[in-house]
């Protein structure tokens, strides 16, 4: 017989080492005589992969329920404009990647941060007065989500802390646990068209807060904030000294009653690092294409949070080299038409939901100004029979067959979200049918009564 | 005038609040009056940033040479098999992508794992009765860089330390080293064929110990191990109950008459994450498409290490989707005559190469046997004009116009690694400058002495 080793993935506290001495036939035997240690199999996974958490997930995995077996089910609730069909991406984009293909120059590795030509294209692009773009300010990267994850990993350090919107999407929280660096919440206030609570924001900087995050347009609000508001942002991250992270994947998607402003076009001083991508103004975010614009015209990051960002990048190298090849032609070459009618089925399916959800009791829907996206508030006090948005909306795919998310999801529990790049006639068959669920549910301050007389 | 707080990123001891009480007019100003504390920007990169370290950049980057303006460069020094057009990839592999382009159907957002079809692809392309795949074992990642990265990330905690081979692709350390895991490094033996040195790496074994990374076939060494060797290996694994990350990115890639054996298929207990994808046999390194094969047979990692993978990868999203909807194609369809090809050219190349330098007086080239790199072992000590590796190198560059890596980027200074990817006539032209460079520079028991004589 052996003694024994127990080895445990550390996790601070060292494993420690038994010697475990035997008694064979009354004879202890010493370590000394043993042939060998001999460890066990232990393998853990690691803390940071506990610490990674999709707040989304863990809520729609909870959510046990099966859709209405006699209804077909209408799936109001992933971020993706691609699943139903109706919003192809460009023939010209599609072009753009089959001509890399056929050229077959862009078989091998990019550069980390990804091709100069490329990093140009991107650069001139958003390059404006306001706010002027060289290649060297653009790093290329496998989606958004990299693109914010490198911001976030060159910007926090573990133990710092970054302010991010609530409302807000589920990722900045799912990197910044898992990189050990603190969240905090700051209020978007829905009877303000989902603007900062600036007071609020302000209130929470401290001397650990190393980033503000800044979605605008906004997931999962379809709001857009105003020049004026965007201004008072900047102010108060200029006064605080703290850095700008802009989720701006959504930029340019507004409706035509409303202004899309950059945010690094109202400032000349605060550092800002855009993060952006083709995902959904080109309706490919399969493509895992984003990049992070680099605005510093004050060399406030310098070069460290350049250096930075090109070291982060070598870990993993960037995003595919076919859609990097077609960046290009891309973004030239992308009919503006596409874009128009792209927003123009967004705005009028963002009316018809608006509309259609206003006029149910309970309900308080939030008008959208762009992105993809609407909050539905629920006047939980007339739904008693249901706890939460949770339990709304799980009910509400048992019965109708409707899947929205609960926005517990995103932190704001008691509303929910609509993705409104759905098929018209789904988006109002679906607003049929929560009107159904909400008139079988609806308790209004006599309803309730009557309900308790009836017993 | 205002009172200042300094802001530091947070590094373990927080920024200290300095007062800064100012003299106006001979009036000291106390705190109580100030308006508002007033920061200033101090926005510096954080510490992983700083830690993600890339020697091969670092070594390059510090080698401020010109090539000889009278030869064209000739450059051996990047694992890129695409550079020079002589090795392109297969036509099916390109018509794979195009149709996925033209069906529209692979635009949106994978899981984050991969495409379940996908999944079963890559898992049915590897599966075999010694090490059976399905679907579920599979994760698919932007390139095998990623997947080495997650592999990392979900075994090893900070504090802990991987087995690392000597020499070795410098990724492993690069990437540990920012996760704060340490390397501890074990030997390759030339001698042996770059064998690993059995004892050398048991006795570094410890108990923070998190895996033992195999490279084979390996980068830089082009060497490739027998089922023998490998069974040795995984004895050490299953006695010290370390798991293991087996790279296995050049898998299949051996030359006629060798074989090349996955490791998971000779063990029934060692668990072991396998790290691979489509670049370097398929010959698009660009692409980003990698994948983690898991092998669990004794359910030693168990549901942890796979939930673990699960979390991680949904930091950053999977593959390139056009990629992703590719695989299947790329790897039933992709003709045999394709990899025998690329494989003969390799082979061809290696064995000129490997004779030429041969007969160089004062190199020691190791003969390859798969991958597509060949390791030339420098006697220092014939060139006394020369420090090091890297001196070697840089002259190699600045008289000859050739560039090989000095082997101190793989942590195995004296040595050169030379890539064979590259035209057969630019090969033999590499090595007659080789060898000019050589005899200029060699200089024999006798040479040394007849130069000292000469002063």
């Amino acid at each position: 017989m052996d003694s024994y080793l127990i080895r445990v993935n550390g996790q601070g506290d060292h494993a420690p080492m038994l010697d475990v001495h035997l008694k064979t036939n009354g004879n202890s035997i010493s370590l000394g005589k043993m042939k060998a240690r001999k460890p066990r199999w232990a393998v853990r996974a690691s803390e940071m992969s506990k610490k990674t958490f999709n707040p989304v997930r863990a809520i729609v995995d909870s959510m046990k329920v099966e859709p209405n077996p006699k209804k077909a089910m209408i799936s109001l609730s992933l971020g993706d404009p691609t699943v139903f069909g109706n919003l192809p991406t460009n023939d010209e984009v599609t072009r753009a990647v089959k001509e890399v293909l056929d050229s077959g120059r862009y078989n091998g590795y990019a550069p980390s941060v990804g091709y100069q030509s490329c990093r140009e294209a991107v650069a001139a692009y958003y390059n404006c007065p306001e706010a002027p773009l060289k290649a060297q300010d653009v790093i290329l990267t496998s989606g958004c989500s990299q693109a914010i994850e490198l911001a976030l990993a060159v910007l926090a350090n573990p133990g710092q802390n970054i302010l991010v919107p609530r409302p807000g999407f589920s990722l900045y929280k799912t990197l910044a646990l898992s990189m050990g660096i603190e969240v905090k919440l700051y209020n978007l206030l829905p009877e303000k068209a989902w603007e900062i609570d600036l007071e609020h924001l302000e209130s929470l900087v401290d001397e650990k807060t190393a980033c503000l995050i800044v979605n605008n347009p906004s997931n999962p609000c379809g709001s857009v904030f105003s020049k004026n508001h965007l201004q008072k942002i900047l102010a108060v991250a200029a006064r605080q000294c703290v850095p700008i992270l802009a989720d701006e994947i959504y930029g340019d998607m507004v409706f035509a009653d409303c202004k899309y402003e950059p945010i690094a076009t109202l400032s000349t001083n605060v550092p800002i690092l855009s993060c952006g991508g083709l995902a959904k103004r080109w309706l490919v975010p399969g493509w895992r294409m984003g990049w992070i614009l680099i605005h510093d015209r004050r060399d406030i990051f310098g070069n460290e949070i350049r250096d930075g960002l090109l070291r982060l990048s070598q870990r993993i190298l960037g995003p595919c080299t076919l859609v990097q090849g077609a960046l290009e032609r891309i973004l030239q070459q992308t009919p503006p038409e596409f874009y128009h009618n792209t927003l123009s089925i967004l705005k009028s399916n963002a009316d018809l939901c608006y509309a259609a959800l206003s006029a149910i009791p309970g309900l308080q829907p939030v008008r959208p100004a762009g992105a993809m996206y609407l909050m539905v508030g629920i006047e939980m006090e007339h739904f008693p029979e249901f706890e939460n948005d949770v339990e709304f909306t799980e009910r509400l795919i048992s019965e109708q067959s409707v899947f929205c998310l609960p926005a517990s999801c995103f932190e704001y529990p008691n509303f929910f979200r609509v993705v409104i790049t759905v098929p018209e006639e789904m988006i109002l068959e679906a607003c049929g049918r929560i009107q159904e669920f909400c008139e079988m549910h609806y308790q209004g301050a006599e309803g309730a009564q009557d309900l308790e007389c009836d017993k």
